[in-house]
């Protein structure tokens, strides 16, 4: 290959207003976290680095799981690890599916050679806790694995439910929280979830790369207890919990940098506090649904079943799926998602998590979603911004945008 | 948990020299690289700097295989990547073994549920092709691995003779290139090397968190014939080479900021390009050796089976390795390695890798030694720095440092 004929410049991915289904908005004190210097995986300042990373883990997932660790991979290695470590071949596991996360856990399952039970719900619908009742029946599930953020719909599966049907089954709870961490509402130890996954890019608002997991004392006696050996060298929590427990043993060489930007974000998570965070995802998600409303468009999940971070709002008739989104980003730097597998084309998925959950990207994007359709032709009913300004007004929550 | 307890200070890992067997120093240009802003995994700004990585390392590895992407893992997960799409239950797969990872490469091959042939060296020595001829004989093995630089030993093993014998037996030629990529010439397409994977934490100098691999047309061939499904899903190179291919087609979220890291480090190599790169490794190494040989040490490879940038030196009577490495680390900011396995304690690794192969980082190593063995009590031969200098004054390659 010849390379003289290449102009390499120097790097510029522009600045991009980060409103899709992630990465979110990086916070400038995680990126300049992330270029400290990197140091050796076993030096001493390394280490101390490891114990404060779990720490502020367990804070965030609200646990007190000694297994709580950043998997060196993204959010879908989080969710690879989860499933290889817990299940061998033949075991029965259900899976709770409405959306794409939920198919991939299937297809992971299946891939390990278990016996999947599969309960399937329309899309932009919850699960139902009675249809996955009677699944498990007469059945010995050793895990029901539910997607509580499904990033694909912006559908918001409630827990509790399904937590007591595992329990009653004799099966571990796995849950999904790659969009959720961070963003809302969901302690693993109050909520009995045995085994949990995240990515750094949703919610966190760290640049992707890193998953953190969370394995109970009960998830991990399953697998200290398996017959066969875990499939998979890399992911196996029992070598690659040695390395950040006490023993300290190499397992493979961490992301030394990646793991300082993870620090730096859940840090900043500690300082604004899990609640205060919360409620601003919550009023922000309020706002933009208000001004979408407000506009004529009508959201995909109804009121209720909404996550706050990820709102699916359907394309409206007469809209142009990738012409809309090209414009957002060429004219306005506003990247946000579109729709997933049998949503492809019909709806829009945006994004407000973490760092990006915040008042001005709520006007950002009305404002230059309006001027977006109106500049193709569409008639769009005025009074978005006004609305979006009222549920602000009305809202104890401050936001600290 | 209790979070206030905690004393969560700005990130502060201190400034290290790196001279162990990875992570090396990683240059300023690549650390202001990797802390632009994070943008998203399809924008098109981003899959531009996808290509220009791909194209970039193509010319690294000297390959035109089209499948040839970092895997969003560490080196560690590049191995995995390639046994795991290579190998289906049943399948002979003979794997040479003098070192660490040679032994891992045998743990993942029986995860997998293959047939494993193994075919062991000593420790610090090469791996003889005869032994090798001889256990794949009258067998009919899916793949030949070898490991071309043994990070746990410091041997260089030559490519050709295994080559020949994969090819006779009709076997992929696999090489972990972890430690050598970017520091020695190994050309794929020239060697005739099917599929390969390395870190970037070592010859490439940017941070650990990826891993380069490449396969050619016919390992694709076998990858697609399976008739099993890859039992990872994370790392599915058919999925994977899907979003970094001509299709796009969204698999995971890639590292993004990572990927930034990459570019500018594989940059970095082509400016230099990679004979004077090659070249500086080896005349930095040869340097060394003679000063350490001129203090009175010994090197654990003999000469002409030695790596260029990882060197084992045996540690010396008298001296204690623990304490040694500590007053490298604490009073020079100086970090090596310590042995792996059956070597832990018998030897010292020395690593000059990437940008940490150069001239001041061999005579920083050589006087800190001298002054820490003297420190502890032994008797250490003068003129390491002078044998190191007529090295350099002999040899006609430059070291650009």
């Amino acid at each position: 290959m010849d390379l003289d004929a290449i102009d390499f410049r120097d790097i510029d991915p522009g600045q991009r207003t980060l409103m899709g289904p992630g990465p979110s908005d990086v916070p400038a004190r995680v990126l300049q976290a992330m270029c400290a210097p990197c140091i050796g995986h076993l030096d001493p300042a390394f280490l101390s680095i490891m114990d404060e990373t779990q720490q502020l883990l367990r804070f965030v997932f609200q646990t007190d799981n000694a297994v709580t660790i950043p998997v060196s991979g993204t959010g879908s290695a989080g969710m690879e690890t989860c499933f290889v470590n817990l299940v061998e071949p033949g075991d029965e596991v259900v899976v709770c599916v409405n959306g794409v996360f939920g198919a991939r856990m299937c297809d992971i399952v299946q891939r390990l050679g278990a016996n999947l039970i599969r309960v399937d719900a329309e899309w932009g619908r919850t699960v139902d806790p009675e249809a996955v009742r009677q699944a498990a029946k007469a059945r010995q599930p050793k895990l029901l694995a539910v997607v509580h953020a499904e990033t694909s719909t912006g559908v918001c599966q409630p827990l509790e439910d399904l937590r007591d049907i595992a329990k009653e089954s004799g099966a571990l709870f796995l849950v999904d929280m790659v969009t959720s961490l961070g963003g809302m509402e969901a302690g693993l130890d109050r909520m009995g979830i045995d085994a949990a996954y995240s990515g750094t890019q949703k919610c966190i608002s760290c640049p992707p790369g890193l998953s953190p997991v969370s394995f109970s004392p009960a998830a991990m006696k399953i697998l200290r207890e398996r017959k066969t050996p875990v499939t998979s060298w890399y992911l196996d929590m029992t070598m690659v919990g040695s390395y950040w427990g006490a023993e300290r043993k190499y397992h493979h060489t961490a992301p030394i940098n990646m793991i300082y930007a993870l620090r730096e974000a859940l840090r900043i998570i500690a300082e604004e506090g899990l609640k205060p965070r919360f409620s601003r995802h919550l009023v922000n998600h309020r706002a933009l649904v208000a001004g979408l409303e407000a506009m004529g468009l009508s959201m995909l999940v109804a009121e209720g079943e909404r996550l706050p971070m990820l709102n699916a709002v359907r394309i409206p008739e007469g809209a142009d799926d990738l012409k809309v989104r090209k414009a957002l980003l060429n004219n306005f730097g506003l990247e946000i998602g579109g729709g997933l597998g049998a949503l492809a084309g019909k709806v829009w998925r945006v994004g407000l998590m973490g760092h990006a959950s915040r008042r001005r990207n709520v006007f950002l994007f009305l404002s230059a979603l309006e001027t977006v359709l109106r500049g193709q032709g569409l008639k769009v009913k005025t009074g978005a911004l006004e609305a979006a300004a009222t549920v602000y007004a009305s809202e104890t929550a401050s936001d600290s945008a």
